[in-house]
């Protein structure tokens, strides 16, 4: 088995970080018991692990082709569609109304963990529909929700986001796609979408697209923006896919990873008009667009998790296998598997490290996230609501800025190996490489980060967080043994830098705006390390309480979180130096142009 | 222009830092002043900009290719290859009296570093050339000299490293190739070589091999390993080249990257066995080897700064022209070039700080190495030379280390456009990947620097040079100003930080091996920043003194050093950190293999 998803320790960062049994006790979520997640976990490892893992080399090797405006997916990835979505996998976290699971988000997400980890490719198509259903449900009128939903999350259809045109990166201001309204209250849509992903393939009837688009009288930048459905087959008065839409692709990308995922070029309305139908109100479809976006982010730092996982995987049982040089410390004198060199741990240990954190970290956001959508008192909702969207953009920038890492350590440790594509490795350093650019780029997420999680609330958020840390560092303090006074030491500086970053942030993004922006991906990287540790601080202490039941397991918990201490919170202090210090004095912010 | 040569950056170094005067005045290099020196790099300049790094992209596009055990280089390479050595190119660092040009290394080195920044796929064949020449010129006979050493300086053939095989990868130890002695003196050889870089090809007349093997009597382990030449084609009594030898290449790999090149499997004696002439004595092959090695170690490292500064020079050229997004201090209302964004800047900046700062390692390491070889005075002459050994495995370690991330941030600056492979970063992206691991992985440069470059002497060497960074530190005392004062912590706070590194790694490299070789690429890194650092510094007194002639060019030094200071060297307490505190408590060193 190329991937096997580790259920282990899922269930233990969802039940001892995440807090599975209050999730459980939420109206509506009454089912989703430790034995039920645990159930549904060993369903979908089986699932991704048989089915989905070994196509995630087939869609390297023969990625998904365009000719004639068609695209044909990779040999395998529709049979694995059908197969994907009769198993109920859409539905995961869709609510039962509309003939989705209903599981909450701490269920979902270690599955959508093992989707991506075992074929990143694969993942993304569900991963866009996920979004469209979601903005759907939250926007759409009752006959589109009815329309488009059920048979999206059955998988008969699936959807996308149209966001970037070649003018209109991150910068939605700048959407030029217009929609003119027309006499039976639909719209006639024309422009160039780019980078759209799954934007056409072969494995769905059919493919609702949303659509950001300008309306005629529209006001300029994003607040004269609107959401459109543009399937590409026009639904009939029966519900069933009817005329092809004058929306068609004109070109799939060649591109660096992920390249059994079709990113296309889609041309609206060249043959008369694309007809489209406006979801809510006309001008707020940003708003509406926030809301895939949300999700999808949350996603994609997943994707970073789980291919930082399946990354270390293979980089583990590569060095279990392979045998080269005597042990330094004169232990042998034959050569012994390289999983013995110190430097060799020290990698997988950076590997498994961050992935573990980052993990714990996703986990914790996706519980609050169900606090905030079913807790009975309002104020909680709000509470937990508040602490799911600060955690949003780091679970997103910083998953993914160690998946870079993580893979390019995978390639490291298999030496020469890693660098020939047939062993495997490189092409998790390939597919990693977009994690950190779509669904907003590092410095956006950062940005947002500074911008509306960290100064709007004057730190509020962020100071509940720091206070809970305080907490978690005194309990190390009652603790004996080296582990928990490094991490103790760790992790007290870790709140000290993230305590002086915020400060700096609060007091100075209105007065020095590009001194506080410059820091903002530091920023959102210290925050990542410091969130993380004091995760993996938690996991050791509750694998303290738990090491006699099984020495192995939970010493290795200690021994990450210790590893982790050691050589991941101990940057807090550079990062902290990269934001605060580097404001001051004259840096490159004041150069010319010419002096780049 | 794809590659513009940083010409004034480079002679700022050489003049500046590097101390091209002194190494002008060396006997010998008397023609080497500062006049000569800059011609020798514009005309280097005009070449690989206009011929090699056109050839770039198309030799990511049209790899090399294998047929019928030979090899075809992309269409433009042996012509340049051509007029590469017609231009003496290859002779550049080589003896006059083989027909060389017999420059100092000093004023080589840049011109090594356009070579690979224009086309790293074509450079390494001269590069592998080079390390055969330096390897024959050491421990050849006067007649192998004569025979191979002015046809290789031609160009009329090319040299190879033959070392690795399928089960000996970094562990020569395990070498298996049979060297059988004939009556006429010479051997025949047969076994198997891998990653043989332009092992095979179509650019010159024949291909000098330098191979690893085993006499019949040889003893067990790297001490009965003998090094052998063998030509591809036989050279008759007249010098030319004769019969086809018995050495074949019977496949290329299918890379992540540098495609031009290709990497040979090469099978000897598969029909009666190869011709072989022994190079020096019996058994002391890897010794020789280590003289090509070391030479290929610094080419590798200047590989990942020539690519890090190309990946930058793009991503400057992007971001000038990309327009996208208002500025977040609101200074316009319509969106502008993405490098007037304070992350953008901050992308860009770090690519430049890590560039210019392994860059001005780089060449101090040279000027070491000709006064090694060339000062009146045998102390001074090993003085340096211990002083260029200890740099070797910074340069190549931490150069090729930072080239990863350099070119990483290269792709982000271009956004979604960065993984479209025609946009071109990618290919820097991947390119790189392969310059941590050739030529001896970053763990294997880190175990030379602990334990032959550090604690064989108790750390004197690094002792040296940290005496000579409190010097810069003390002048950095002596100027005013946010900028200086800024450097002078952060290298203070550096020196101390290696003090304690170096410390910990001589005191403890017997009595605890696992606990300090974990630490050895944290203590290469942190060489590598406090030793760059230190020349950033330099960089910046320097630039202070001159700063009216030039506001521009030196203002961008003293802002890049800040810089330098702020986002990296204040890196150094966490790398210590890694090092020194992680040894202590259960770490992930005592993990039975099942942990993993």
């Amino acid at each position: 088995m190329s991937y096997t998803a580790p259920i282990k320790d899922m269930l233990f960062v969802m039940k001892e970080l995440a807090g599975l049994d209050e999730v459980a006790a939420l109206p509506g979520y009454e089912d989703a018991n430790a034995d039920t997640a645990q159930a549904v976990l060993e369903e979908s490892a089986k699932f991704c692990g048989e089915v989905l893992a070994p196509l995630n080399v087939e869609g390297d090797r023969h990625p998904s082709s365009w000719r004639d405006g068609h695209v044909t997916a990779t040999p395998g990835f529709a049979d694995a569609f059908r197969r994907f979505t009769a198993g109920g996998w859409q539905g995961l976290q869709h609510p039962l109304e509309y003939e989705g699971q209903g599981l909450p988000k701490l269920v979902a997400t270690p599955c959508l963990e093992m989707l991506n980890a075992a074929n990143l490719s694969f993942a993304l198509c569900p991963l866009l529909t996920d979004g469209a259903i979601e903005a759907l449900l939250t926007a759409g009128s009752e006959a589109q929700k009815q329309t488009y939903v059920p048979k999206m999350l059955a998988g008969v259809w699936t959807g996308t986001m149209n966001l970037t045109e070649p003018q209109a990166g991150s910068d939605l201001a700048l959407v030029r796609t217009r929609a003119e309204p027309q006499p039976d209250g639909s719209y006639r849509l024309s422009g160039t979408k780019i980078f759209i992903t799954w934007g056409e393939h072969d494995m769905a009837d059919n493919i609702v697209h949303l659509v950001l688009a300008r309306t005629p009288d529209a006001p300029a930048g994003v607040k004269g923006i609107s959401l459109f459905i543009v399937p590409k087959f026009v639904i009939g008065a029966d519900g069933s896919a009817g005329a092809r839409n004058d929306v068609h692709c004109v070109s799939i990308e060649h591109k660096l990873g992920i390249k059994a995922s079709p990113t296309a070029v889609l041309q609206f309305g060249d043959h008369g008009g694309a007809t489209g139908y406006l979801v809510g109100e006309e001008n707020r479809g940003l708003e509406y667009m926030f809301i895939m976006m949300n999700a999808a982010r949350f996603a994609v730092g997943l994707q970073g998790i789980a291919v930082s996982d399946r990354a270390y995987q293979k980089a583990a049982a590569y060095a279990k296998e392979r045998v080269q040089s005597r042990p330094v410390d004169g232990s042998s004198n034959a050569p012994v598997a390289i999983i013995h060199h110190p430097d060799v741990r020290r990698m997988l240990a950076t590997m498994r490290a961050l992935t573990e954190g980052a993990r714990a970290l996703a986990y914790v956001a996706a519980a609050h996230r169900d606090i905030a959508h079913r807790h009975t008192d309002a104020a909680t909702r709000a509470e937990h609501q508040a602490l799911y969207e600060f955690l949003v953009p780091i679970v997103k920038g910083w998953s993914t800025e160690l998946s870079l890492e993580v893979t390019s350590l995978g390639v490291q440790v298999h030496g020469g190996m890693g660098f020939i594509e047939e062993t495997g490795a490189a092409q998790y350093y390939r597919d990693a490489r977009i994690l950190t650019i779509y669904e907003g780029t590092t410095a956006i997420q950062a940005n947002d980060l500074v911008g509306r999680k960290t100064v709007r609330d004057g730190g509020a958020v962020a100071a509940q967080l720091l206070k809970q840390i305080e907490l978690t560092v005194a309990a190390l303090g009652a603790q004996r043994g080296a582990p928990f006074e490094s991490m103790r030491q760790q992790l007290a500086n870790g709140h000290h830098a993230l305590q002086s970053a915020v400060n700096f942030v609060v007091w100075n993004a209105k007065s020095d705006p590009n001194g506080v922006f410059a820091g903002s991906v530091p920023y959102l990287k210290l925050a990542g390390i410091v969130l993380g540790g004091w995760q993996m601080a938690r996991a050791m202490l509750a694998a303290a309480g738990k090491l006699d039941e099984d020495r192995l397991f939970y010493g290795a918990k200690i021994a990450t979180a210790q590893f982790f201490a050691e050589h991941v919170l101990s940057q807090a202090g550079a990062l902290e130096a990269a934001i605060v210090a580097a404001r001051g004095g004259e840096g490159v912010l004041g150069w010319s142009e010419d002096q780049f």
